[in-house]
């Protein structure tokens, strides 16, 4: 999974059936010292994600395996939000 | 799902049989201010999307997961037309 | 999928038993102005694809959506040939 | 199989329902002389792998196919922890 | 599919229990000249490669389609030993 952080949403009226009433965030990629990089990625919220907040995003079918995401064209979703990170000092 | 802008069309006569009638649109990635990217992605159309405007695109076998794609060789679909981008200021 | 052009082919006996028979093309990748690029990807052939053809692959689990390829392990295949481009003006 | 170093591990309170009790791995990718690079992933473990092991990472939907990751929302999983790697000298 | 050179292999104990008895190759990619690149993936054997050799690697769900990977956690496997490359002059 990737690390990211939610940094706004994407508003879409024109969109496949399916994803009538998904939240569309959009995430920017971490690097372990939170420092955020060029990279983002738009995913689907399935864990109640808001601005700010530090998340994994998973991607690819596997992205397809939460309530709000099965059967749907998305390729990222937002699956957890990350409490902290425990790095070893070596 | 990729942030970016429908620049043309991809015309193609001999092409797998399950993809006649398919619109094949030339998606170049942006980036969040917009900014075309050199990269670009060939992807069918779900939603009736037209040249110059916003979209999501979903690559992998997500893309397979709307009904103008399922169970064709496709890895790229765009199945959101983008109205605006929500970015928090901070 | 990804634009690219065909400029050869990989002689292989010993393979996979269900790839028997299936063409394999190296398939170098194009910009937008069909220059070459650095990549490539060796593709299974769908179409009919020849030498100097520009054509579509299609990448991953969506690669063997075709008759050529089904439940075969191949993750790359020439699902189109490209006639031309239409790339707006603005 | 990407091959990778257990760094550390990830924190979360709120994910996925299915997640619950899987241990979230923090992987900084190898080369083939053990230096650390850059990219790290955030993959679930399946075999007990812990902090400083050298380890290898299935990624997709093959991240999948292991007992604690089935039919989970995760793209990565910690599959093999590395004894050695054998390379030839020429 | 990748190119690539065998290089290796990857000894593994303790490793997901369907994977016993996989032999776990280190191939390294290569240039349509055969140079090595720096990129190597580890995939499981399906045709009996052996070091030295060039073979072709397929990867991510693709990688699943063989006798030797069925549902199993990899996501690369050499399904093609390389007998030589026929590239057009033009």
């Amino acid at each position: 999974m990737i690390l990211g952080k939610v940094i706004g949403t994407v508003w879409s009226t024109k969109k496949d059936e399916n994803l009538v009433g998904s939240k569309l965030l959009i995430v920017k990629q971490l690097g372990l010292d939170f420092k955020e990089k060029e990279n983002f990625v738009v995913a689907v919220d399935s864990v109640g994600a808001g601005e700010g907040e530090i998340v994994l995003v998973a991607t690819g079918s596997s992205a397809r395996q939460t309530n709000s995401t099965k059967n749907r064209p998305v390729d990222a979703v937002v699956m957890a939000i990350v409490d902290k990170l425990d790095i070893s000092s070596n």
